[in-house]
Formats: structure tokens, C-alpha cells, sequence
């Protein structure tokens, strides 16, 4: 018989192609400045202290990360995420930290374990559109909070997030706003969260990387029983070992494991014993001031040419924040603009960015679009947001 | 407010701990033989390539192999698993092939792209238990299908498995039984499947670890528009590295990659290019053989051992098959004995095994037993079975 015998779950029509991948691949032509991309920069990859690291695990250690591992993840690399959380004032031991193939896998797991078709899940409004993405096949119904320059509205959770599964967030340097939830605002969240027995994921791949100020407490430390954290090392070491870390109450987190057992065993031992090995002396803090200070250059320039290429007032006045940290500008066109519309325009000047509808899981601001400022050099970012400017120009 | 605000999804009710991790935990005492584990011996494991291929990708191309990286997996490793494919006779060119965190992952994948709440899942009976922990969080009915010496009954499926999402099987040396599928009854199955329209997974992590004949050509090679196929790294290399794949048809694999993005967005991309860099040259032709002989000598001496030492005649005959590679004997005590009552009695003499009743989808053979003979030398592999004869004395 010929016919196609496959008859696929009802879940994957919720999954769809990633947008911004296609865009990535239109854009990635040579000659092109993109600023479309979401990736560190690989100048900041520490190689050396990788060498050394792998020569040590496979000498000292080699049977131990080849075999087979325990799902929740190497014990040594848990207590130091504990520790290290400890130093940010969220009282946790290692038994709660559960290692993850990227914070990514977290989602999903977190997604497996709380969602049901149906059930609601607040975001933020934009909110990382890997999380849609990871969160969709559950099948929830998204509930877009919404925001201000400061996050997330306490006042919309009551009516907005009522009986949600959870409110997802992500308070430093939001991926795709760049905007930071500062310390009164997560204690209001917290206390309108409670108020309504709303969990809360946040979700933290960037704190590290603050360019002005240390960001405010993670919202872990305001309410440890009513929120699970989500850290990673693909921002402060790098990505393609794939290790990220998930932080969780008692309440859910034997079912995470469980469902962490079944996605995939476990993450890599060998790759957590390699993090481990590098970090385990302290040299994250050598190391991160180095990245802190690549990307705050780069955000700087990319401010400096914002300012002085795009309009600030009049009729096609543009609006952004200046990110404290993190790897984004978000930019507001004049209204009625579309970016995606604008983006071929760009492209043909010599520029890629990724337009902002992607990342509203309600009603989308179309005027919006993500630069990200850390793969590029400043004389770069200068060349490419003038073209940017030029081609915003050309829009009726 | 201090009540629990966590809600968990409905499919968490079909998550639960690994009975046999749980096992696994009681028999890991000092002085216990453990023919329990479904480890491969870290003999195997080749560290001085893997050394070298380490040193040689971060030489080389280390700013790549640690950056983010494309979804489907690294082209050079896609294309290498593609080959061997074809070596077995599967029609199949790198772009049908999606790198896996483990096979394990392979399995979520594939339950969450074809797997809805209520459908139905055939498996053989009994079948690997990581696999029903895999797809279980879907929520699927299983169909145990009835099975002799050489696999699944095909004509069980057009009563059992019509209807079915899709046949779960595992045809060369089977986890937990040790049973083939031969070739005729592979074609059988495939004639049967194809009458009604029932697509297959096969998965095969074992079928190089053959020690007498090499395995008839895949399920896959005979229906390759019905079949998605799952590889592993972890036996013939090293399962610390999580590495597998996934091979399916056009109508399915755009899904599998979008579950894939949405799950861990890649597997490591360190990992791949360490594997591919490895086994390029041709180095999996020199090094498999040595695995087959050493698990070889170890399978002689438990098929010595047992027939040594457990009646295989008379009102306590127990049964066993000796298989023809892979990592597991089967082991049928006489009826009426419960092997979960064995195991304490087994762990007092001083060896420890696996029930066989957890790898029941449908109504379990009490009676049963897994015995892994790959880790526990040959010498420690007669008194194991010495000892478990002994305990099997002593049961009513």
C-alpha cells in the first residue's frame, strides 16, 4: 500500500516552524550587518579553560563522565548552582537543582509537567518566543500581561492570570525588550501573585551580564514555594555545551525529574563535568566582567548611532530603552509601520533584524522590531543602524 | 499565603519514579554481584580518541562547536549516519536524519508528535521500559502484542494494533529479552503493518553488538516511507556524550525538528563534532569488533553458568534463550515464582537482577528476570548466578 499510514498528534499542529529562523536564513547573506541574531558572541567563549578542562575530566575521571549519569545531574555542579543561588538570596540546597539540556529543556519540562490542554498560561507582553514555542505543544491558552516600561502590571495578574497555570517571566534584560523588572515591581508581582495562588517560572539566561547595576533579588528569593528558576551557562561560558539548570519547590519537583528521566536521561555528564571543572575555582568571576564589558561597549555603540541616526521627536519619532545589560535593544517604530514590512527594505541596505510580532502571544505591536548589539563590532553596529535608518526613511 | 499553589498537568499521573532505578539503588551495596544494570562496561569506552578528538576539535574549530547550532544537527555527522544507513540497506540522504540527545530523546520526540491522549501505542510484550516512560506523559492506551522466541505475532496486529499510531519494537537484542526478530518475520510484520496501515518505530541501540551473526537488514530497509528508525552513539562509543538519532520520512520529520527545536533547541553542538571527529575515519570498524568480543566471552560464561547451575528440566525448569548479542539474558523461572519476591532473597546471596514484570505494558510475566552480562566480569558473572540458583532454592 502506498497511502501514508502517519497520523500525527493533535498537539503538532500548535507547532510551527520558528519565524525568526527564516528570517535568520534570509538574512544571512555575506555583506549583510545582521543584528537579527540572538546568539552570544564567540569572542567571549573561554577555549583555553575549556582545553585544559576536557584534558583534566578525560584524564582524571574518564570512565565516570562516558557512563550513564543520574537524571537529576553531577552532584558537585548542582551544589555550586545552589551555592551560587544562595549567594542571591534564594535559600535552596542541591537536592533542588535538577540539570537541564539547556534552559530551554527546562521549559519544556516545566510545560510537560504543568500544562494541560486548555489551562492558562500568563506571559509578558512581548515574552521570549522560545518559550511559546516550548510551552505550545501543551496546548495551553497564552494570557498576554500587560506591561510597562518596568515589566509585567501587578493589577493585570488579578484579572488577567486568574486560575493560570503559572506566570511565565524572564526580570533581566527580557529577550526580546531588553527591559529589567526592578525590586519594588518584582515584590508587587510577588505579592499580586500570592494573592491569587498564581506560581510564577522565571526564567533568568541573562542576569549575569548587567552592563550599569546588579539586578534586584531574583523573584526565587522573594517567594522560594511559588516559583521555579530557570538558570543557564550558554550566556556566561557557552551555549553549545547545552547546560542549563532548573530550580524548583518540592511540590513539583520530583515530576520534573521524572519527566527530565524521560526526555532524555539525563544532560550530558560529560559536558557537566567540564562546566564543572571550569567554574569550580571561581572563574566565572574573572570571566563574566570580560563578556560585561565587550557587550557594554557594543550596547554603547549601538546607542550612540540609535540616537544619532533615528528620529526622537516629531511625527516619526522612534522609542527605545537603553538595556542595562543583556544582548538587546527593542525599537518602537512610528505607529502604523510595520517592521516586517520594512525588513526586506533593510536587507536590501545592507542590515537584518527580527521584527517584534513573533514574540506577542496576544495581539502583536507590529511597529516593533529586536536588535541584538553582541556579534557585531561597534564601526559595524554604526554601519548598520544608519542603513536601518535609510531604510526606515523609504517607509510611507 | 502559604497554601500550595502548584496545579500539575493531568499526564503527570502517568509519570513515575523507574521502578527499576528504584531497584538499582537497594542492589548497589558493597560486595553485591549486579547483574542488574543496563550499563554498558566503561572498558569500552575509547578515551584516547576521544582524547584526541577533543584536543583536536577545540584546535580547530572550537569558536563552532561551541556556539549555538542548527537544530537538525551537525551536517558532517547527519551525513555519516546516513551512509551507514545505507550501508544496511535504508534508501536514506542526511537531511532525513535529526541529531538526538540519546535515543532516549528519540522517544519523547516521536511520543509527542504522534502520540494523542486516549490513542494507541502497540508494543511488544515485554518491551523497553524506558520507552513507556517516554511515551506514558502523552497519555496513550498500550496494546501489549503477544510475542514467541522470534518477536511480535503479525497476525496480533491486525486484531491488537489496528488503528494503532504506530508499532513500538526493538528487533535486535531486545532490552529487556535479548530477543531477534529474524528476517522472515520482519517482512511478515512489515506485510501485516502495511495491511493496515500501521507505521513502525524501530529502535535499535544494540544491533552492533552482535556476536555470532550480524542482524537481519532493518525493519526500515523493507518500508522506509512507514518507519522512523532510532540510532544511539551510547553503545558503541559512550553514553555520557547523550548523542542518538532519529531517521524518519518526509511526512513526519518537519514535526519531529519543530519538537526538537521547541525541546533542547540542538544537542550539544561540542558533542557532535567530538563524535563525528572520532568516527570519521573509520574508527567504529576497529573498535566495535573489540566491544563484541569482550561481551562476548561475558555472554559464554552466564549461558555456561546458567546451565550449570539452574535446572532446565523437571517441575523448576527455568528457560532462557541464549542471545545472540546485545547486553541481557531473559530469564523464565518456573511459574509461580514471583522474581520481585526473588530479588531480596537474591540480594542476601549476594547478587542482584531486574524483575521482569515492569516491562509489561500489558498483563506481566511474573516469573521473569533481566540478567545483564556486560559490566561483572566473567569469573564474578558464575558466582553471580551461583548465588542466584541458590536464593531461587530457597523460594516456595
Amino acid at each position: 500500500m502506498s497511502r501514508n499510514p502517519w497520523r500525527l498528534a493533535a498537539r503538532t499542529t500548535r507547532m510551527n516552524p520558528s519565524v525568526i529562523r527564516e528570517i535568520l536564513k534570509l538574512t544571512e547573506q555575506p555583506g549583510i550587518v545582521s543584528l537579527a541574531g540572538g546568539l552570544p558572541s564567540p569572542e567571549t567563549f573561554p577555549v583555553e579553560a575549556m582545553r585544559m578542562a576536557t584534558a583534566r575530566v578525560l584524564r582524571e575521571q574518564p570512565r565516570e563522565a562516558l557512563q550513564y549519569a543520574a537524571s537529576e545531574g553531577y552532584a558537585p555542579l548542582r551544589e555550586w548552582v545552589a551555592a551560587e543561588m544562595r549567594g542571591h538570596g534564594v535559600a535552596v540546597d542541591g537536592s533542588q537543582v535538577l540539570i537541564t539540556t539547556g534552559s530551554q529543556q527546562g521549559l519544556d519540562l516545566v510545560g510537560k509537567v504543568l500544562i494541560d490542554s486548555g489551562s492558562t498560561v500568563a506571559v509578558e507582553s512581548p515574552t521570549y518566543l522560545g518559550a511559546l514555542q516550548a510551552f505550545a505543544p501543551y496546548e495551553p491558552a497564552f494570557a498576554a500581561i500587560e506591561c510597562d516600561d518596568d515589566g509585567p502590571l501587578p493589577e493585570a495578574l488579578a484579572t488577567r492570570a486568574r486560575g493560570a497555570r503559572f506566570l511565565y517571566v524572564l526580570p533581566n534584560f527580557q529577550n526580546p525588550s531588553g527591559r529589567s523588572i526592578g525590586a519594588a515591581r518584582r515584590g508587587a508581582i510577588v505579592a499580586a501573585a500570592q494573592e491569587i495562588g498564581l506560581p510564577i517560572v522565571e526564567d533568568n539566561p541573562y542576569g549575569e551580564l548587567w552592563f550599569d547595576a546588579e539586578p534586584a533579588p531574583p523573584i526565587a528569593s522573594l517567594w522560594g514555594a511559588g516559583t521555579i528558576y530557570l538558570g543557564s551557562f550558554s550566556k556566561v561560558l557557552a551555549p553549545g555545551l547545552r547546560l542549563g539548570y532548573v530550580i524548583a519547590p518540592g511540590d513539583v519537583m520530583p515530576k520534573l525529574l521524572q519527566a527530565k528521566q524521560a526526555a532524555d536521561l539525563h544532560s550530558p555528564g560529560f559536558n557537566q563535568r567540564l562546566v564543572h571543572e571550569v567554574i569550580k575555582d571561581g572563574f566565572l568571576r574573572e570571566h563574566v566582567p570580560t563578556i560585561r564589558r565587550r557587550y557594554k561597549a557594543q550596547r554603547d555603540a549601538m546607542q550612540a548611532a540609535l540616537a544619532a541616526h533615528l528620529p526622537q521627536s516629531g511625527p516619526r519619532a522612534c522609542r527605545w530603552r537603553v538595556p542595562g545589560g543583556g544582548m538587546f535593544f527593542w525599537l518602537e517604530l512610528p505607529a502604523g509601520v510595520d517592521a516586517e514590512a520594512l525588513l526586506p527594505r533593510a536587507v536590501e541596505r545592507g542590515v537584518a533584524f527580527v521584527p517584534g510580532a513573533p514574540f506577542f502571544a496576544g495581539e502583536a505591536m507590529k511597529n516593533t522590531l529586536r536588535l541584538s548589539f553582541v556579534t557585531v563590532a561597534p564601526e559595524a553596529i554604526e554601519r548598520g543602524v544608519r542603513a536601518l535608518a535609510a531604510a526606515l526613511e523609504t517607509m510611507p
